[in-house]
């Protein structure tokens, strides 16, 4: 399964992403992490301080020497094929960065997007494989086409009409792109009045809520994985349950 | 002067930028706020919530027409050149948006930034004049150098690693693009501890601190403007204050 999660900046993507990948390792998945942010921090919700890994940006003449030739991915290229010292490994989950923006002014990040989409198009998974996309916050990687392969698109949402604005452009442009099964997760939640709230603002199908969780700003502070957080990961645990059931529905 | 706020998704760019506006407006100022997010949502901050405004990424031709020719901007443009219908006037304030992506897999928003960049750039203020801009979440477009023609840089932040992390590697793309003024506000602040984390973790000039304002989540349900939140009017006039100082020192 190839997922991809999405929604406005701060809401949470990364934190979802990181449990995710942490629970689907649990139960013996190879899982595949991809931080699509040139901004991204999954290395950190991951517990790691200063990951070194070698950006995708930057493997892309050497993937293209393994996997394929002239620029043009080879067609069923396995996860095995993406070089270990391109990815950090963390016991059972692999994590690929997409990589920053090296110098202000030296242009945007669309040729790491459209690597990062053949990449994912091309990957073939075996049925014990997951792969996760932690994406940019925001629309723009949907006019990009990033996550153009995956099947399930997951927005995350917080209680207020800013962040679920954003989560009905991403489900109607993830439309356009051919991403037929889009979920909301709503993060942050304080009261029953605040899912309400969600409910009543979205007619998308919700997978779960998550409560606002002061523990994860302390883990962040921290800089620690935020799977030590075990009010989260049963919450996400729930999510991932319904996600399953709604996959093979 | 030209100011642009950017930070972490999340963090509270765009309510520091409508309070930031309102407080110039008040003290009588023309105020130009620009959304330069394509998930932008500057509008509804300010209390509209389907402001139907012809976004700056439709308007060029028009602008061409009027200010310039050829794609080549005029030098020395005035904000009056821009055309009453393409902004939201708001008793004082005007509202620019860079427009959102209109369809899925239609392209990436490098035509909008390059616009906007020329645009800050070509716009002579008089002295009443404040130009603001909403920048998109985390550093990609300052790989687009979008701001480049800005003084001042505010970068928002939480108490966080992650947010903290995206400050600096913005202060540090900043000064690629030629910001030499780049100042911190740090948000959402629930104690004295979490002010010494940011200051223990920035060695950047702190402008100021913004408390977690509950209020703030209430008016985003509510789809208010968020100056009518008296306490984050207040915290902001405070950094708006020291802005000043540090503007003319």
């Amino acid at each position: 399964m190839k997922i991809a999660v999405s929604g406005k900046g701060g809401v949470g993507k990364t934190t979802i992403v990181a449990l995710l990948g942490y629970l689907y390792k649990e139960e013996g998945k190879k899982v595949i992490l991809v931080d699509a942010d040139t901004n991204g921090n999954l290395a950190s919700a991951l517990g790691y301080r200063s990951a070194q890994i070698t950006p995708v940006s930057e493997m892309k003449e050497l993937i293209e020497e393994r996997v394929g030739s002239g620029g043009i991915f080879k067609l069923n290229c396995r996860v095995d094929d993406i070089p270990e010292e391109y990815s950090l490994n963390l016991e059972g989950m692999r994590l690929l960065v997409i990589g920053g923006v090296k110098r202000g002014g030296s242009g945007c990040a669309c040729p790491q997007n459209t690597f990062v989409r053949n990449l994912i198009a091309s990957l073939m998974l075996e049925k014990d494989e997951v792969v996760i996309l932690d994406m940019e916050a925001g629309i723009e990687h949907l006019g990009r086409a990033t996550a153009k392969a995956v099947e399930v698109m997951l927005v995350v949402t917080e209680p207020g009409m800013r962040s679920i604005n954003t989560a009905l452009e991403i489900e109607r442009l993830a439309k356009d792109i051919g991403i037929e099964m889009v979920f909301v997760v709503g993060n942050k939640i304080r009261s029953q009045k605040e899912i309400s709230f969600i409910e009543d603002n979205i007619s998308l199908s919700i997978l779960g809520f998550i409560s606002y969780n002061e523990g994860l700003i302390e883990i962040d502070m921290k800089g620690e994985a935020v799977f030590s957080n075990k009010k989260a990961a049963e919450e996400v645990y729930k999510i991932k349950k319904r996600l399953e059931i709604k996959d093979f529905v």
